[in-house]
């Protein structure tokens, strides 16, 4: 069987079990029952996740997908396509705002070139180049069926070798300039909703380049028919490299049955993929923020996410899940450190 | 001069020469200009308060006010009034919601006696009561006017002594079983909003215990009349001492020149009675969460806070700020970590 079947084939529901057990403890700690939200229904996904009642996130990486896009070719973006490979350097010398916030949460940042249009050969990333980006889809689709899924490939080989080496939690984290065109195409693929209702302004377009991106966006979709039933046909025909290699890094993180924290609009237009290819994946699934990109909510609401960071975020990288990281962590140590009503003596709740 | 009014005189406007230079440092950092959102802003608002560009949040404190409640003779809390006392033990053992999530922000926990209703006496818990407890403000004013003032001075001089030992940042954290009640009584009596709007769970009442809890407020503010231009005769008639303690933090921590985190409803009614009594100590508040207590939404939009963490939190304790703490942090990391498009010789937008 490939790897992507394989992975999908692993990938189980919650053990509902230790969700009880975690709920029960939950409800036996210090505080009126559910009054720690969503910290506590982390900790009740998390033992379904892992089968334990009490789980640790010590070791966390996030994973960066790089890849260019040929449809930046239409002007659909407020920065230059050469940022991309400029901004991967960036990563590895610690300065771009992903370093930063991984470092604030303890997380490692892998970076992974899948399809920067652009020779990187620095020992410090992970050279999975599937092509030197993705055709321009407002003339032809961006990638081949079998690249699409080679770049899927990429992720679950990624996120699983990131696995044997102990991590416990991973984050989504992209880069790739022009990819806000990429991810709404597929939502309008995947889901038929309005235009108008998923583009947004990117890194900082104008008014006038955001209708010529809707335009582009619309006569792709309609010039290329993307068969919505068929998640791999949308990535191909108007998706992008490290699209598909998050969506791959999400299924792998499911088959492995290790949380993963899903960061902005980008990251969730390639977990809306992961999700239609396999929904039990969306049970190991944490959202972050809520970005700024207009589409970005109808993807969450889509999955059934329900983002905690409100913090007017649009830059990926994986920076709002990293951040979210934290969350995570902090929801590990109310469930394993938190006093009982009995340890602590404390009176329960009247009647 | 007395001390409320000598902590009023010291809070100063916002430097905004010192938040121009933090703007334009942001804008040459290696994203989209205004991409980072609240993280951006807080470190604006951080250089406004203390009048340096970068800033460091290492030292963290979150103060814990504890006070008892006359008004729970009605029956309008889930939880017995000895619940207060046995939860300052809790604090100090470290086994509560508070003190995890401290510990996991790297955050100092100081637990205050400002008017539990009973003897407390431990070394580790500071000994500032008023009174024990309040007044039942169904038949009686909770507080006389002066030991309103002498519970906010009490905030006043703990935060001015946390300041001394050196704490950059302050959150707030309260605990006294029966707390919403007055909260939402002074939010009632400040705003003039409908009671229904107002009113919540709290701890987790039922919906019977809910209806009397309104009548219980309505009935208290119409008959003590509290004056909305006085927001100290709003504390003295329908609030509470910790309630009182916490405004007394936040505006020694504005007078100081110190950002204050502030937690949920409770802290919230705090900080809309410092809004009131010094409308420019608004500047130096951070909000954190948006708690599950209905009232809570509308004093954030009182006071023109914008919340960062959607968690479904009603715990209070400062378990909300300690959380936005860390967020903070992130963004005082990333002001001073990140590259410039020049370090990294990244290119800038086009046009």
């Amino acid at each position: 069987m490939d790897l992507l079947n394989e992975a999908i084939s692993n990938i189980k529901p919650l053990n509902k079990e230790a969700m009880d057990k975690a709920r029960e403890r939950q409800n036996n700690l210090t505080k009126p029952a559910g009054s720690l939200g969503v910290l506590e229904e982390i900790s009740i996904q998390l033992a379904g996740i892992t089968g334990n009642v009490i789980n640790e996130v010590d070791r966390k990486t996030v994973v960066v997908m790089a890849g260019d896009h040929g449809v930046t070719d239409e002007g659909v973006s407020a920065f230059p396509k050469e940022v991309t490979s400029q901004m991967v350097l960036n990563f590895i010398n610690g300065g771009a705002g992903i370093n930063v916030l991984a470092r604030h949460v303890g997380a490692e940042v892998i970076v992974v070139d899948i399809g920067v249009a652009a020779e990187i050969n620095h020992p410090n990333v992970i050279n999975r180049k599937v092509k030197l980006g993705t055709a321009n889809f407002a003339r032809e689709p961006a990638m081949t069926r079998d690249e699409a899924i080679q770049a899927i490939e990429v992720g679950i080989e990624v996120v699983y070798k990131e696995v044997e080496k102990g991590t416990r939690i991973l984050a989504t984290g992209d880069m790739g300039i022009g990819n806000t065109t990429p991810s709404s195409a597929i939502l309008a693929a995947l889901t038929g909703k309005p235009i108008d209702s998923l583009v947004g302004y990117g890194t900082g377009i104008n008014n006038g380049v955001l209708d010529h991106k809707r335009k582009v966006i619309e006569e792709a979709v309609n010039m290329l028919e993307p068969d919505k039933n068929d998640p791999i046909d949308v990535l191909a025909k108007v998706g992008g490299l490290e699209i598909a290699g998050l969506a791959g890094l999400i299924l792998g993180a499911a088959s492995r049955q290790i949380p993963v924290v899903i960061d902005g609009f980008i990251s969730g237009a390639a977990a809306l993929v992961a999700g239609r290819l396999c929904p039990d994946a969306k049970n190991y699934m944490i959202a972050s923020h809520v970005s700024v990109e207009p589409g970005h909510r109808l993807i969450l609401d889509e999955l059934g996410l329900k983002p905690t960071l409100h913090m007017d975020m649009r830059l990926g990288e994986g920076t709002g899940a990293v951040l979210a990281m934290g969350i995570v962590e902090a929801a590990t140590k109310v469930i394993k450190e938190m006093a009982t009503f009995e340890e602590a003596s404390v009176s329960e709740k009247n009647g």
